[in-house]
């Protein structure tokens, strides 16, 4: 046994940080639902091939994520589903391999294919006639970063909702619209995020014509253009030509020795929409572009679709801005992706100012379940980082108040506990949260100070006389902290804050002040 | 990559589940907090060491439990938090062994003893002097069942509420209280629960009295009258005394080979306690017992205590009962110790009665922060199964209605896409659900079909006729399903269930109808 700690990278969450959290989670939920997403839940430990390899920036499939060997023994099966046997014909049996969920979406995949399973097998279903589904998740979902940055957790919530089983593009607008109506539900002001859009097809469009056509190039380039923020736009089209020396650590970065022209015209692209404009400007500038191939035109049109409908709806570009340079790492999108940027900085302990940045992300995803049932189903989902979010509004002063503590009942005297509790029950029966102090009886101070760590708002006293003479001291403790920098002579301040009431007007009494 | 499915023991949960969840826990959270306790949370994934052994029947630390090797390498610590050195002084490193919570208390006692942990190597904490500190935490926990049986899951929520740090048995008689008003707040009627409460004092008391003091005995003893319920009475003093053979199995069972009169004096005590009584008359009947050491005084002074507050509350023996044959089987409890039992039976898929049994738990226990701290901190909480009492709900049918999906907007025509939109929004505004259908459209049947599997209450219905001339037709789903065995006329059905508004109308109208 060593001593008592949590694992590095989770934490312990108090009443204050739950009451943020669950206001973050209960606010966007009722939008999701108003939205028509039914709620589900999945479990928190999936087979890892279920999972697949979703992750961005791993290589293995147990990388950046906790696995391991199922305790249990278990036939190994085929494809198909069948148990596999071996050459005496008995079940090779083995200990799967488990994971704990990364993200909510693998989990989706793994539901979804699951339902339709037996369908799928039977040739019931086609590409293109799939189910909707339209739910939304919230939960912990986990990640093994080996190098964990000052403010990032291990064990984190999301908030996600998804459309599974339809192409139709207005989910993709009505995406955006869900993102900005949850966010300004939890209580974000209009001014302070921004919904990016943009369409992956745009970029693939533009890498087309200029006959870059292989995935593995496509997405180096697009891992590359997505550093803009970290190295530049001078630093992305070093990386894309010859490679860069890095400032801070001498260290030569490998370029992708693209050729001079083709990188001025992607950098040309790029920098033809650095400056944030309004959505008709930008896809009149898509709209110019020498590019012809079908990648790029439904691209734009899809975009023009999400303008018309975001437009007819009043969503303009004080909430949604369109961005062609917006990449977003995640390899498995396959058109329209969103980000929610936080706009605006707060201090750090240092008193320093900091940005941000993202807060939400998503987009649409074809491949949701190809690798399990061989078949494209369109999908398009988004996610809100629930502690992001909740240590944004906390940095930024926007959180709602301590939680309140309940009313205390002071224990000053062990034969009057029954009495205590009858009180406790009565004013509970109003629905008024109560506590009686269990500690140690007699020192009102500390009892004091154990009411005001909890935050409650008012203090019960009785004592045997108080008892005997069926009255109840009331002490206002909200009060009493308000006026404790104003008011320094003790009397004083113990008439403003402090009153006798009868006993049956107690539950009134309080009833009043809360 | 096999086939998609979830691990044996685990489960999806849909709307309608979730609503039943979190109706148990949001109903029973309301309670613990109004009687003063504090919502926390801890991590999912623990280090085994800070989790202990506490699940009952398992000899090794992972066993029953989902444990696994930390990815990371950390210094090893010795029981003072120093990192251990080799003998060439380097840290002594090596991947730690964690867990998934089997509960929520061995995380509680982590939490509460990492909170104590530096203030107790400074010698600033003593026994008797531990800080209060009431919460209440709910949430998955993870069990490896070898042999799963029906209706068990390896992953289950719990609701539990706990206070640590105070002796004062007017707690253990809260829990009582609190366990009754929570199941009440959730829905339970009076006549359907008992809570049955013990002290593990009075038979360790009579154990005293009969000379047997050895905690392994006692343990044995105790592990035998649990299973009553299963082998009776009869049984219970087979295999105190010789030993048994099993009806079913043939098997051999040991016996502790206790003598026949200290077997006799055990069985005479239960069996004077078979019938249930009122708490006055157990307690007068323990009274008249000629035992006369601590731990039974204690035990019954204790009981005393308790029925005296929940008398005074009016919590009778309609709510909570005295049960001195009652063990419960975790080792740790040090005291009182209370069930909930569902009074009721259920018919099984077969048709068969079934008894339910228990459905909550709790009770004081001492050795919370032992191993850890070296100290005795006491404590006492309870716990409700919340997937348990989800299952006896749906089993007895006592579940809310079907979640309900939202209004739906049935979508006929492409160009019209953007005005459906429009609607939804409209009516979103004024707080109604609404779901724009974003399947295959035109196929009115599957759309109508969806809407139903979904429990939607409302459709509207706008065409390009409706559109030209500013009308829609809004059909009342949820009147057309109870009405539907009713009436056999397709259009008298129609007529009743479905009409038509003006555009300008139409929010107000749905409004009327929800």
């Amino acid at each position: 046994m060593s001593y008592p700690r949590k694992i590095k990278g989770f934490r312990d969450i108090d009443a204050n940080m739950n009451q943020l959290r669950w206001k973050i989670i209960n606010s966007a939920a009722k939008v999701y639902k108003k939205y028509g997403f039914e709620h589900y839940d999945t479990p928190v430990l999936e087979y890892s091939e279920n999972l697949g390899k979703y992750l961005p920036d791993s290589e293995e499939l147990a990388e950046g994520v906790y696995s391991f060997n199922n305790p249990e023994l278990e036939p190994k099966f085929d494809n198909k589903g069948a148990e596999i046997r071996d050459e005496r014909n008995n079940v090779v049996m083995e200990n799967h391999y488990l994971t704990m969920r990364y993200d909510l979406t693998a989990p989706l995949a793994r539901l979804y294919a699951e339902s339709l399973w037996e369908l799928h097998k039977h040739k019931q279903v086609q590409e293109g006639k799939t189910p909707l589904l339209r739910r939304y998740q919230y939960g912990q979902v986990f990640r093994f970063e080996a190098k964990l940055d000052p403010g990032r957790f291990r064990e984190f919530w999301q908030l996600d909702f998804d459309t599974v089983g339809t192409d139709d593009i207005t989910t993709d607008a009505e995406a955006c619209m869900i993102l900005a109506d949850a966010l300004e539900e939890i209580g974000l002001k209009r001014d302070n995020y921004i919904v990016k859009v943009n369409n992956r097809k745009i970029i693939k469009g533009l890498l087309i014509s200029l006959e870059i056509t292989e995935d593995a190039d496509e997405q180096n380039i697009m891992r590359i253009i997505d550093k803009a923020d970290k190295i530049g736009m001078q630093g992305v089209a070093q990386e894309l030509g010859q490679g860069r020396v890095d400032e801070k650590s001498k260290a030569k970065i490998e370029g992708l020795n693209i050729d001079n022209e083709i990188v001025d015209q992607i950098m040309g692209f790029l920098s033809d929409f650095s400056e944030i404009n309004t959505r008709a400007n930008i896809l009149e500038k898509l709209n110019s572009k020498n590019i012809d191939n079908q990648t790029y035109t439904e691209g734009v049109s899809e975009l023009t679709k999400i303008d018309e409908i975001l437009s007819a709806l009043n969503f303009d570009e004080n909430r949604v801005i369109f961005d062609p340079t917006m990449i977003r790492g995640m390899g498995y999108y396959t058109g329209p992706i969103f980000e929610v940027e936080y706009v605006g900085t707060y201090k750090d302990s240092k008193g320093r100012k900091r940005k941000v940045g993202s807060i939400c992300g998503g987009g649409r995803y074809d491949g949701l379940v190809e690798k399990s049932l061989g078949m494209k189903v369109p999908a398009v989902g988004a996610s809100i980082g629930v502690d992001r979010l909740a240590e944004i509004l906390t940095l930024t002063k926007q959180t709602p108040e301590l939680a309140q503590g309940p009313v205390i009942i002071i224990a000053f005297d062990d034969n009057l506990m029954t009495e205590y509790q009858k009180i406790a029950y009565e004013l509970r029966t109003k629905d008024i949260e109560v506590e009686v102090y269990y500690g140690s009886r007699k020192n009102l101070k500390k009892q004091l100070s154990y009411a005001d760590k909890k935050n409650c708002p008012i203090a019960i006293l009785i004592g045997e006389n108080e008892f005997n003479n069926g009255v109840a001291t009331v002490r206002n403790l909200k009060l009493g902290k308000e006026l404790a920098s104003q008011i320094t002579d003790k009397k004083e301040w113990r008439e403003r804050v402090q009153s006798e009431v009868k006993r049956e007007n107690l539950t009134e009494e309080i009833l009043k002040m809360i």
